[in-house]
C-alpha cells in the first residue's frame, strides 16, 4: 500500500481511557486522526495524521450550506490473543466512493486510503477494548470545505477519519426491539440520495424517530417513497424477515442503504444453503404472512448492532409481535458467527477479516 | 426590540469593498458577522456581532455527519436616497423556524433575530453596494455543533448570519434561460424535506445540475418524486407559467420550497386582478398547452433573480420555446414592480419593505 508520503504527528498528551464497559455510543474520540485535503486541479493531497482537535473553516464552507458531504462507518475487534481485526473495510471504502459519487465528490483512491485507515489504528491499537461486545468505531467522512455560497460542486474537500471506542450495543445481552413502520415521513425516493451516506440522509428522520420514541419504539421502518407500502430499511439498518423458512430482505432499489452487514449475512445465507431471496416486500404482504403465522424471525443488521431482533412492529394501530419477543434460532447463528468471525473467534472462511499487525 | 445583551466587537482590519459590477456570488463577505449559540436546557444564548472569521468545530460535530442545518436567503437593497432596505425579513425568520421544525432543530425567536440583522446592517451599511441590480446578500444558518455520533438532534447548535455582496443577477440586462426538465434524479418527495431549506436538498441536485449544464442547460426543472410527473420547481426558483392569460403555479405540496417571492408575486398579482391559480400541474399538461400555442410565458422566482424569464424547457428530446426566448410582458411588470419597490423606486404600497436606519 502507497503510505509513503504519510506525515504522523504523534501527540505529546494522551487522553485517559474510558472505562470499557460503560462507553456511551460516539462521544469519546481516540488521540489522533487521520486527515487528507483536495484541491481541484491537484487531487487528494497532504495525508495527515495528528493529534485529535478541532476543525477550522469558513462559515461559508459548502458544508454548512449545502450538505456536500458523505460518510462511511465500520469496526475494529480485538481478539482473544489481542490480534486487531477489520471486518470488510475494503467494502466501505468502495461504498463511500459510490456516495461520494451520487455527491459530485471526487473520488478517494480506497487502497490507499484502506493503507493510512490500517496505519491509525496501528498508532491507537490501545485504544480497541478488550470486553466481549465492544470495538473502536470509525468513522471516515468527506466534507465539502470550499466558502462559496454559490450552489454547485466545491472545489475543496477534507477527507478524516476519526476514531472512537464503543461499549457493547447488547450489554444486558440480545434483546429484541419494537420498531414503528412509519406511515407520514419519508426517508428516501427512487432518484434521490437513499443509497448513499450522506449526512442529510440522516436528521431528515429525526422527528419520525422522536414521534416512535413517544410512542415507545426504539426506531422507525421505512416504507418507499411513492407508495408508501414497499418495505425499505430501519433507522440504521437493513432489515431481514423469515417468512415459512425463506429469509426475504428489500432488493437495492436506488433508496435503500447497501449494507456490508446485509451483504454478508446474504452471502452466509447461501453457503449454509438457507434459501434468500432479495425482492420487494411490502407491508401488506408482511402483515398478511403475520396473521398467517408465517413470519418466523425479523431481525436488522448493520455494523452497529450486527444483528438486531425485532421482537415487534407497530403500523397503523396493528401489532405484530415475532417469536414471542426473544431472539430466534437463526438470527442468533448469523449473530455468532459474524461476531465470531470479527472478533477472531471462529475461523474466517471467507477472507473477510483484515489482520491490523 | 430586545436586542439590549447584544454584544460587539468591531473589526480593526476592515477589509478593501470589491468593485461593485464585479462582485462574484457567495464568495466575498463583509466584515463582520453575527452569532449565537443554544444549549439544550438553556436556550439560544450570547448573540455577538465579532469580526468574520473562521469556525472552530469539533470534527464530530453533528452538522458534519447527520446534516442537522437550516439556512436562509434574503438581501439588503440600498436605494438612490441612500436608504437601507429589507424585503419582508420577517417571512425568512418564520420560515427558517418551519425549516428547524423539520429538521429538530430549537426555534429562535423571530422578532429578536430581525433585531439583530438589523444591527448588523446597521454595522455593515457601507456594504451595501449601489450599483443597479446589486444588493447585500445576507445569509442566516444554523448548524448543530454537539460532538456526537449517535443519530439524532444534538444537544447544542450555533445560529450564525454572514453578509456578501453581490453583483447584479443580470449583468447584459435580462436573458430567458435555457432548462432541462430533470426525469432521472429526484429533489424531494412528500414525507421528506423539500419543504425546509436544508443542506441535504441542495447538493442532492448537484448531479441533475452537472448534467443538464452539459446538454446547454442552465439548471433543472424538478419533477414531484412519486408520478414524475408534476412539476415541482427549479434548481432554486419557484416556477410560474402564463397559460391562455391565466397564471399557474404548483400548489404548496410539502415538497416545493415557500417562496417568498413566489408569495409576494401572487399577492401583487391578485392585487392587479390578474388571474393566478395555485394547482397541481403535469409536465404533460405543459406540454399539450405549449403544442396549442397556449403558454403565453415562464419565469422562475427567487430572492437572487427575483423573476428570471424561461426561454426554454427540454423534456425528454422535446423543446419548447417561450416567447421567443424574450421576456415576457408580466414577467417584465413583475420585475420592475418588485426590484422597485426593494430599491425604493417605487412606493411599497404593501408594506413589505423595512428601512435599516
Amino acid at each position: 500500500m502507497k503510505t509513503a508520503e504519510l506525515e504522523v504527528v504523534e501527540s505529546q498528551n494522551k487522553k485517559e481511557k474510558p472505562t470499557q464497559d460503560q462507553i456511551p455510543f460516539g462521544t469519546t474520540f481516540t488521540d489522533h486522526m487521520f486527515t487528507m485535503d483536495y484541491v481541484e486541479g491537484e487531487g487528494w493531497q497532504e495525508p495527515k495524521i495528528i493529534p485529535y482537535q478541532p476543525l477550522t473553516l469558513d462559515p461559508a464552507a459548502v458544508i454548512f450550506h449545502y450538505g456536500q458531504t458523505v460518510f462511511e462507518g465500520l469496526k475494529a475487534y480485538r481478539t482473544k490473543d489481542n490480534r486487531i481485526l477489520l471486518f470488510r473495510p475494503e467494502k466501505n471504502f468502495q461504498r463511500l466512493n459510490l456516495s461520494s459519487e451520487r455527491l459530485s465528490i471526487p473520488p478517494i483512491d480506497e487502497e490507499q486510503v484502506l493503507g493510512y485507515l490500517t496505519r491509525l489504528i496501528q498508532l491507537e491499537k490501545d485504544w480497541v477494548p478488550e470486553t466481549a461486545g465492544t470495538s473502536l468505531y470509525i468513522r471516515p467522512f468527506i466534507i465539502a470545505t470550499e466558502p462559496n455560497l454559490a450552489v454547485g460542486p466545491a472545489k475543496t474537500y477534507k477527507f478524516m477519519i476519526i476514531l472512537s471506542p464503543v461499549g457493547s450495543y447488547f450489554p444486558g445481552g440480545i434483546k429484541p426491539v419494537i420498531i414503528n413502520v412509519e406511515d407520514q415521513f419519508t426517508r428516501a425516493v427512487k432518484g434521490g440520495t437513499g443509497m448513499a451516506k450522506t449526512a442529510g440522509n440522516y436528521s431528515s428522520g429525526y422527528q419520525a424517530q422522536a414521534n416512535a420514541k413517544k410512542s415507545g419504539n426504539a426506531d422507525v421502518l421505512w416504507l418507499d417513497g411513492i407508495h408508501k407500502k414497499y418495505i425499505e430499511e430501519v433507522g440504521s439498518m437493513n432489515i431481514f424477515f423469515k417468512i415459512k423458512g425463506e429469509i426475504v430482505t428489500p432488493e437495492l432499489n436506488g433508496s435503500i442503504l447497501k449494507g456490508i452487514t446485509r451483504m454478508s449475512i446474504i452471502e452466509l445465507l447461501n453457503k449454509w444453503d438457507i434459501p434468500v431471496v432479495e425482492r420487494r416486500i411490502s407491508i401488506d404482504e408482511l402483515y398478511q404472512a403475520y396473521e398467517e403465522g408465517a413470519v418466523e424471525e425479523v431481525f436488522g443488521t448493520g455494523t452497529a448492532a450486527v444483528i438486531s431482533p425485532v421482537g415487534e412492529l407497530n403500523w397503523l394501530g396493528k401489532k405484530m409481535i415475532f417469536n414471542n419477543h426473544e431472539i430466534g434460532e437463526l438470527s442468533q447463528r448469523l449473530y455468532d458467527e459474524i461476531t465470531g468471525i470479527q472478533t477472531g473467534k471462529r475461523e474466517d472462511l471467507y477472507g473477510w477479516t483484515i489482520e491490523v499487525e
